[in-house]
């Protein structure tokens, strides 16, 4: 055995002293362990890592997108792809019915960029100076939503649409503004909604009970 | 001169050697040059320091709230205060007409904590799973809000109320929502709105009139 | 039952099957588990989360001032506010009695504001350069100490005052200096402060001694 | 005009005394200004914004891929989506010719996650502690290249093959292993790669060759 | 017993009813339990801390270089150093027979500057645009490695070489790239590194057989 | 000329479009501009980039330490070696005289590691809760200095000593607590001295005296 090939070894050696199962993992990666009682920012690191951990084919198919919205987001967050944890990157597959939306929404903790996979979409963000920066794009293009700013994408054709979504973080969070603000448990008072809107509490109502749950 | 005051001067001539303004500054500081003509992440920063920099008086008296909200946020960040570029840290002034209200909005870029200074408020965020968290606080308690969630308050009391409201950012933005959908240039699509709100177009545009500006 | 209302419960239950207790604040939060026995980089997260983990009533009234300083700092940082943890902001109160000093310390983990709540205060801190930057301010006004730098506050008036601190970090940590340097346990050795300092070990065992809890 | 009405008024006058041309992106935004004289770590901001600045339309058909690697790699990052700027993230198109090969290299300054588009293709990424982790991926499947790490993909398909990469970062940079050893300018001498790679310096000279450009 | 020494004893039990073991460092400090079950980014602090979990004596003799490479690197990272956890820094020793070969490798999470102990050493990196920024350096001499980028050390003298190696992470991680390839487990297929290196894949089985453990 | 060639070729001239003198370090590397009237974070980069950018020879050599501390500092941060804007690392060398001392100092950005080239040296820091950690280390060993804390160096030994610095931070500050406190311009007053280390203010003017510039 040669001399390169016995530091290889020893390396190795103390390595495997350290920890038991999968030690030559901990140094490059945190494969997440979603079953640990103990939570922690992001996630802890499970022991036996295999190439499973950073693989993902739920993106592979149309979701189903016969809904009030007519979409359907699948994500392939850390909570999908344990190999993300601490690697701050996640992706999603948008599908959008004819005349489907992607109501307006925030990621709390990522930037977005979207490449269409087929149709077409009327996409938009808000900036804090509230300034529309929108454009129609179509498969094979990409548009970009800035971290945190509203955004939306709307399939204003005839025909399906879908897209891929990349972000920069492992779980960038989604919060859908109406949803937030008209279906929220406990009810956001009407007062609140009533003055922010500039509507009365009748109409308030009237959307609350748009979003409740039916029997 | 003793030897130890040697070193103190030969290091402060090798400083004065690089830049000639204000070296010593630019070891912990970068004062932002507000009027430079070159924009970077954050801001560049100027040469001439002083103790103005970094103190700013304008949160000392309320603000007017005769407005439709009955409220007025005073920002004390980098904007104002130079010395706090790079910092990571700012301040608002909040003032509450009775009723008043600071409606539905997030901040992009930070983590806020109120502390109530005079009256009460009813105050509330919203997680990314349409949870909301509200309490009622009073003069001297505080509450947190959450990095890029949806948050309000409001002065149900019959009193002005105030609070000072810490950022973990130099700039932390604010994005209203009404006002972001409803009073966005050029115009959030109707239909967008109208699906999102699950509301007629009609509708929307009653509350994108209240959000105009008039003559 | 609306399909949006379907979708919404749809996500509510994925959620469910992930984590037992409070899943939903997962996603956006990390309150400390201040109990916990394992102990991370901060503090891993509880599970059972609600209003009272973002809020403090603590630094409502004043401290009591009546020690050699003149001084109390109360703390409102992740160890009062659980919510806090991984958010990165933390505020303090501080009264001063009439002559009353915050002697000259760092913060190693963040930059400071300070808002005057009533009273005037004469602040400053030293830059690496051994440059005081230094002003008097009054009730409403606001001073910066940047990241690390030694700073204080006097409170050279004839009534009290009080302060509220803002800082980015959950918990940004105080070094007195004095006390650090004279009060450590074990003590610092004398002939390090002697040479330090420039004066006789006779002086440093004197200042130690007035630093000395006495029975 | 009602009294929001000119709160909103007042805030964007203010903005505008500040800059010039485009001053309420600032807040939010800062995109390259990719022909400034002024080189900093990422790119200063422009003054002009509009959604061009947010899109790419050059993802959307398939590069040439009759080259010695069978392969081509689009870029969509900093350098041709100025918006970028500073959000962290950006996306490239690989196009593989039936044998095609996307040589071992690194990226230094970010994970990537794959999306294949059609086709086949064998992944796989190398630890430090010299572990393979590779997959067979095909149309709509998902693979994670964690950051730094050496990773490379292969068509062994009958067709050609695309994928979609995401990465987080606005310019990732490419280290192609291969050619950084053997095509490096100057060289890398014969004797590092004869000792490092355990092969005499006349098949390292042979290698070079290959790599060198021709006549 | 003075006012500000009664102040300093509440403080110090306000601090020990929070934890048991070691509560002061919680603050400053996260020394690794490196024996933890739990596995964090990084890793969980441990209780008793002492001044051994910040010391170190194995840098100060020569490791054995009497091996293929000419070559033996000693690490001084959080997994010698338990304090060195959450810390972001550490030294490598690195003795270099006359003629050894420090060969190309990167480390994914940290530039490295050398400082020269004796004798003289070729060192280089190489950029992603393979532009080779090489030097001969000798005793007290320093040369920076930036983050991520091939490079190399050699010993092209008749005397050994040992260098002290600095690096901006507690665990930088080491990809040797010849090793990576040619020696992963299991092995990186033939026709991936016949065409990557454009050589026969006969040639590939012959420098890999130069990397296999022999008997 | 082969296809692969080709490539690179391409992409090379893609790259100097966008920039003169020296493009393709900017996606790798920001080389220090220290001359530039621009004024950011850090440092603005250059164009012409050589290996003498990240390279140093002032650390080989004792400096002289014929002064009041019996100690001089040579950095090595990225004011001597411009290549290590950005990449967050720097190195100094310390002398100590018999009986010299670095007298106690924070470096506000970074945690230090220091290996004792020769001599001894009686090492410490001190915690937020005024816990000393101390130890003797002498030629070859190493301790750590966790960020932003009060630590110190002395040689008690009888002939002189050195030693190699490493900070994960290219311009790491220093400051000396007695010099900031004793010798600011302007000074701090005397009566913040006299109450923070509970001595007369005759003893505060005594210190200060010793730390003046004589002539």
């Amino acid at each position: 055995m040669g001399a390169f090939g016995r530091v290889l070894v020893m390396m190795a050696i103390v390595t495997l002293t350290r920890v038991s199962a999968d030690p030559d993992m901990l140094q490059d990666l945190c494969v997440a362990d979603l079953t640990s009682a103990v939570k922690v920012n992001g996630f802890t690191c499970k022991s036996n890592v295999t190439e499973e951990d950073f693989f993902f084919a739920g993106l592979a198919k149309p979701g189903a997108t016969n809904n009030s919205m007519g979409l359907v987001v699948t994500a392939a967050n850390v909570q999908k792809i344990p190999g993300l944890n601490t690697l701050g990157v996640s992706l999603s597959r948008v599908d959008y019915a004819p005349g489907g939306l992607n109501p307006p929404h925030t990621h709390p903790r990522a930037t977005e960029i979207v490449f269409v996979l087929k149709g077409k979409l009327d996409v938009g963000f808000i900036t804090t100076a509230n300034v529309l920066i929108s454009k129609s794009i179509k498969k094979g293009e990409i548009f970009v939503f800035p971290k945190g700013l509203v955004h939306f994408q709307k399939n204003n054709g005839k025909v399906a649409a879908a897209a891929i979504a990349a972000f920069n973080s492992q779980l960038p969070g989604t919060q859908s503004i109406a949803a937030a603000l008209f279906a929220a448990s406990p009810p956001v008072p009407d007062n609140v909604l009533s003055k922010a809107f500039q509507v009365g509490t009748k109409e308030v109502d009237k959307i609350k009970s748009k979003f409740a749950p039916k029997n």
